[in-house]
């Protein structure tokens, strides 16, 4: 691989995604209608995520959308209750197995899914190359079409995965996925360049630790920016629901930790004002992506106007480019970094 | 508060642990009868379980009991999705809300198991209080009488939530809960002092990041020891399951940064093995907490022989110790850390 500098793959990826997301919007619809159909015809009862890391956080967001959109039950599997401890599944032909992978091609995602639909479930998966064992394994397939990644550090395939899943819920709703039609155009500022994030980056170059969090909708997004900012730049950085920051793991929090809110308006971030409040008091950076914490937060990353369960989307973008910054002030090569292989295959 | 010396508190708790789980295993069995039956006789399809912080991986703890034992899909709840965002329940009698609470009185839980039983599904409460709201709010409530807990970093309630947990599982699959009985006794001398980790809180008393990794039942114990060493010494201890370690976060690792393996023998720790090895292999410390990894960690800590679903309770208590060590000898009062109330009431 050419580099011409270091971190010049991820930089070129995260600019890559209004482009990415306007494709998926327009070829992507007949898979995730397709996929809809499907399910709707089904009528599960009960719907699993199944995935591994950044996708995993995609999953996440997707469990909003259907316990929010649709009232369902929905659980964040863990492959390894049939992959490694072989659980006798319950005939399942009112369960919804949705399966969400880059690459598509890791081995416990494809046995969880597997064992699952040879149970009865409908298995959907939603992946970066359609000629994967789990698209292959799948009822329907909806592919993200991100281009290939080179990066290490996912990003343009975390907001098609995002989004992918907000069609397909939107979708089997019922509902038309011309709300999502402005997406690209209104992200495209973000994903220029890291301007937006430049003061931020500059201000926690010298942090060890850093916390990121949210509440619903914007909660996964919060995780995954922790993880980027884990596999990029080697902070101590943790992410935890704005609910389950009070029980404990803000004891760790001093004034040396910012903490940062994915807080796009909407009752999420307005469930967060107290405890951002709460560390304001205590002379704690409080750091708002979105403009739900207005009056309280120390910095502000403005969003444009989107819905708060779209709004995740949009707020993912300025985290990458902090990871990325982060990383490349500190010496590290975001694009490669340290132990770090691009597709994992667990057992 | 007499607190003669710092810590007392919770070195109290952690050595009660021997006679709260006896008193549950004899005194708590009929009410764990009760609820078993309410459950069968409902059938449910599909468990949600919902908790926050401590409780939130018992509850974890019992997803995977539920999907091995009982091959249920099963999911932890976002209490926000219908607190915050008033999801629209579809109905539910084919659905079991299991909440997890110490206090039982924290008002996200009541709402949802409220919520839940609304749209018709069979709800069991855990708590240490019988009183409380959620109790009152539930179809048949587990008392966990772990006795008043007084520090504020939950020990005996949390390895009295998993047995009970345990015990519920156990008993609605038709199964004894005889291989239980012996728990108590097996787990004393762990207990009794916090020997068997000193070496260990020693030898990273000047660590400032630390790594708690498991797979399967191994994984949620994790969880809380990453949280207890949050939320008493400050230290930013993260926990990963086995499988997403190698997602990213491993980048992070450094031989500054010792992981901490749960590790009991069985299933998840063989499967735990190659990343043991390949940590080791990078010259990181590997301590495992039982013998799962023998021939490969740095450092071991020995469990009493139980059954792969049990050992997490016995993994837990060593845990507990070194939280409690390692607050004490930075200077940290376990009993009291900073910022943290006992009860989260969280809307």
């Amino acid at each position: 691989m050419n580099q011409p500098t270091v971190g010049a793959l991820m930089a070129a990826e995260i600019g890559e995604q209004p482009s990415a997301l306007a494709r998926l919007l327009g070829q992507g619809a007949p898979d995730v209608e397709r996929a809809a159909q499907i399910i709707a015809e089904r009528g599960p009862r009960f719907v699993t995520l199944v995935a591994r890391g950044t996708s995993d956080h995609a999953a996440m967001y997707a469990k909003y959308l259907i316990e929010i959109g649709l009232g369902l039950p929905c659980g964040l599997a863990s492959p390894s209750t049939v992959g490694l401890y072989a659980a006798p599944l319950r005939p399942a032909s009112d369960v919804l197995v949705i399966a969400v992978s880059q690459s598509g091609h890791s081995p416990d995602l494809v046995s969880y899914l597997t064992a699952w639909r040879a149970a009865g479930a409908v298995a959907v998966s939603v992946v970066n190359d359609p000629s994967s064992p789990l698209a292959a394994a799948s009822d329907a397939c909806i592919d993200v079409r991100a281009g290939q990644e080179r990066a290490v550090a996912a990003t343009k395939t975390f907001t098609a995965e995002l989004l992918a899943l907000w069609m397909l819920v939107t979708a089997w709703s019922g509902r038309s996925l011309e709300s999502a039609a402005a997406l690209p155009g209104l992200v495209s500022m973000l994903a220029a360049s890291p301007d937006p994030i430049a003061e931020i980056a500059d201000r926690y170059r010298f942090a060890d630790r850093l916390i990121v969090t949210g509440r619903g909708y914007g909660y996964p997004v919060a995780r995954e920016a922790a993880l980027k900012l884990m596999e990029t730049s080697y902070l101590a950085a943790h992410a935890f629901s704005g609910a389950d920051l009070l029980h404990g793991p803000i004891a760790m929090v001093d004034t040396a930790t910012p903490v940062l809110f994915v807080a796009p308006p909407g009752v999420g971030a307005q469930s967060l004002r107290p405890t951002a409040i709460e560390l304001r008091e205590r002379n704690v950076d409080v750091v708002s992506i979105g403009g739900g914490l207005a009056g309280i937060a120390s910095h502000t990353v403005e969003l444009p106007p989107l819905s708060e369960d779209l709004a995740p989307i949009a707020a993912a973008i300025p985290l990458q480019w902090l990871a990325w910054r982060m990383a490349v002030d500190r010496g590290c090569d975001p694009d490669a970094p340290r132990s770090l292989r691009k597709v994992t295959r667990t057992r």
